[in-house]
């Protein structure tokens, strides 16, 4: 059976379609008082059961309700419970960047340690200051990439002669790896350099993008601002048609807009977050890693 | 040092001049994706620390705010660390009611025995279905009252020369009892009886309230469904000039109008939540609990 | 020059570069109190102005927004000002269906008449009860047909060889017969009978749909329940292939997911309101517009 | 009859019970999509009907539920219509401070003029730079004060020997001078002055507060920086206990916590807007208004 909380029931009809599995019930409400209300309608006991939310828009809602859950359907007697997060909060609050600071995920990854699940699965998460993910989530954790399904609609919709990929800075390099090796094109990251006290350059480290077309692949959009800066740079260095890609379409505030007044030819997200330019399911990635496990 | 969360700051203020010790300083931000971000400022390796944070307002943003604070003044070696939850949220869903649903209180206490805090507070928690809490909590966790200080309240402001203390319900009887005692008067609580199937009355159980002066006390107003048919049912009873007290004063919606509609004396809650009728602060209890246990 | 508020902003953009104006700049901030605070950052003294903004997601915000923006071009000295209100919001508020009810509708237009703008132009605005418009909204009143867009999408993605139109209700019928226009098909509206006091069954009024594929049109997409009950009660009359198509895609809640769950193809809405169905810009009807406007 | 909106409901019961009027009744919800849901329940036509309601906490949804509830109850046929707004948002924002910006109490009085009301009643608005506040507001506009309510709370709890009045800054001087008036004491007002290019004393003009106890008096206080720089400054002028009074306790996000740990005797505010302090209410004042009135 797959259920699926506020921000992933999206996912979970998906799945269940998919997968030709059952899809069950959460009855999820807030009291005056604000307080968040769970109660699982289906009958879990003795079942497989896969959970889905994301951790967005309002992430500690999301991980309240998550946790609850979770706790829940193993109180009630599922047989084994796989947690899917699509997008996982707080992971760029990976490390103690100034004294004092929370590392929240390490937080939030010691309360899932403290509920038992079987598996959690994540896409793309943005972990790039901790080694082992295992030992911040445990054992069952896997980090799934949707790189390649955004791959698969670039190459349907695209004419890729005369294309590379590249990352926006060197932290996205590993998701430029795997688009390029999907589109079977070079790829490169953008490289800020120092030319003096005051002046920057970015650069096209590995790759040359002059009089070429460009796929930028991010893991999260944010702000927008990484990607202005990098659409920016592109054309100065004479790149042609650009189109945008990331894994989580978080786009806060005037983000959209932002990147609509960019000279680009297509934005192009994920559902592991719903936005505007959710084009892309992860639904197929998430049923592979499903098969393989429940087979095992 | 005493530090504060968003919701408890005021408290930490009056404890730190109670107690003469030193007030420490946290960040606390949203960032615009909705994550929590905190940083504890002050230096408190080594040190006793006291952090003070209610679960009000947005009860899930508090949680977090509380867990990830606690958890990091830990990691950044505090010797002992004491939590003060003046307020607890989640407390009254203490049981499975219908089937399927997450026993909040029992899971939240969960995510708080997963962090190692050496003591937890807090005032007159909704604990009916519960037996022990340091089942649920730890070892760490105790359960402090109010109500003492809310009758000093009383009695420096009115003559209790002919008064009784009353429970709006049965629940409330561990609170009317501790009043009676600290007003050295007589006490009671309403019971609904049915008279046939349609008609029901109110009564009032272990003392007669016809023309007496009554202080009605309670944990927690809510909506104040619970006080307004508690006032009108006294009302019918004969009872005289009509005091309300709690320890919680939520005040969700429209409480405090329906409240100010009632033919009543005076209205007063602590600040363990803070709102218009927090008159009596809980910090001497606080202090009083602190000093038994740092003195150990 | 072209101007966007915080829900207009994707479509100022839009129409900047269709009409190859300027896109002017416009600072939009809330204070910790909660006002809203507004400056317009581009010269407008002189200029013909457009300012685009829908009234969601908080639409007592965008109100605020949006009067006090209009407002305030004119006060800068703008020539003539448009604006475009994509979605409207308080439209079906357009009676006093209980006695004592605001009829907000009527209200806001007074709101939005007591500031001079030149010309209002909204999309498919829900207007049932009101004979005249511009006797709400004042004399510049204009209500625009998305309708026309979401067809073109259509036509181009799928083959109508053997399709019909349907409005899920009566008060769709006028959508349904522009949209059957445009694809060259048939059309019809669902209808309740009531057969007996208890049995209610749901007919095709106008249109066989046996066999045939649909196109389902409504103005908007709230919680989704008119289109679960729509798409079901078409499969019950034997309809192949649904492809349901509105203007502004709310999508309240639990909406998308609902619909996700029923057996239809696509989901295609505009971006009058941004979501994840907003396949179909409404810019180049609004662009169509303006340049008739422009034009005289 | 008297009717309260949201934030007004409180004053609306104190005021039906010191009048002895009837308080009528109003249903006021938001619809999922964030609309706002109005409707009046008590029957108001031919009625003299008093409305009141605070443009606080979010100053946008109360803008619109009172403009909304007041041009219904005229639609109603309510025969006069008085509107208390005794907290009015947007009065800050009364000049143009940078180029381009909205000067909201302009467009919000507007708004209010273009729905008729009878009188317009508020208590200590902010109008620095607005010569005649029934150009903006109508001539129906009253400003009445609560420094005379605050005054005689601080009269009765506290011993004024050797007591002056201070405003925190040139602006607070009208109010100053009216507390100092009802206290029978001397008053002054702090004042900035320039030592040096990087040096600033403050000095408190007309008055000395060395050895004396001090009651400062302002009309808002919102993040609370005014009164904490007032509270230092006449604390290095050698100023003994410290009473702080406002008209209007917005208190916006930490300035309860950041006022409590000043070095000051009492923190008192009205119920123009209900906080933890809010121990003065407003409703003798509207009450005195009205009453004078509804006599002519």
């Amino acid at each position: 059976m797959v259920l699926g909380g506020t921000m992933g029931l999206h996912l979970a009809v998906r799945i269940a379609k998919l997968m030709n599995i059952e899809l069950g019930d959460i009855e999820v409400k807030k009291f005056p008082d604000g307080e968040t209300y769970i109660r699982v309608k289906s009958n879990v006991e003795g079942k497989n059961v896969i959970y889905i939310n994301s951790l967005q828009r309002n992430p500690n809602d999301q991980v309240i309700e998550t946790i609850y859950t979770l706790e829940t359907l193993r109180d009630l007697g599922a047989e084994k419970v796989i947690a899917i997060i699509p997008y996982m909060a707080y992971a760029r609050q990976d490390d103690r960047f100034n004294p004092g600071e929370a590392i929240s995920i390490r937080i939030l990854g010691k309360l899932f340690r403290s509920i038992k699940v079987d598996r959690i699965y994540t896409i793309d998460m943005h972990l790039h200051r901790i080694r082992d993910p295992r030992e911040v989530f445990g054992e069952g954790f896997r980090n799934l990439t949707a790189v390649k399904e955004l791959a698969k609609y670039v190459k349907k919709h695209y004419n890729l002669e005369n294309t590379v990929v590249i990352g926006p800075d060197e932290e996205s390099e590993q998701w430029a790896k795997i688009m390029a090796e999907e589109l079977g094109v070079d790829f490169g990251v953008l490289e800020k350099r120092r030319i003096t006290a005051e002046q920057v350059t970015i650069e096209a480290k590995g790759v040359n993008v002059k009089e070429r077309d460009v796929v930028i692949v991010d893991d999260i959009i944010s702000t927008g601002g990484t990607i202005e800066a990098a659409v920016k740079a592109l054309g100065n260095l004479g790149a042609r048609n650009i189109i945008v890609t990331c894994a989580h379409p978080l786009l806060v505030g005037n983000a959209l807009p932002r990147l609509l007044k960019l000279n680009i030819v297509d934005l192009i997200g994920t559902d592991t977050v719903l936005s505007p330019i959710s084009k892309v399911s992860v639904a197929p990635v998430l049923v592979e890693a499903l098969k393989k496990d429940l087979k095992t």
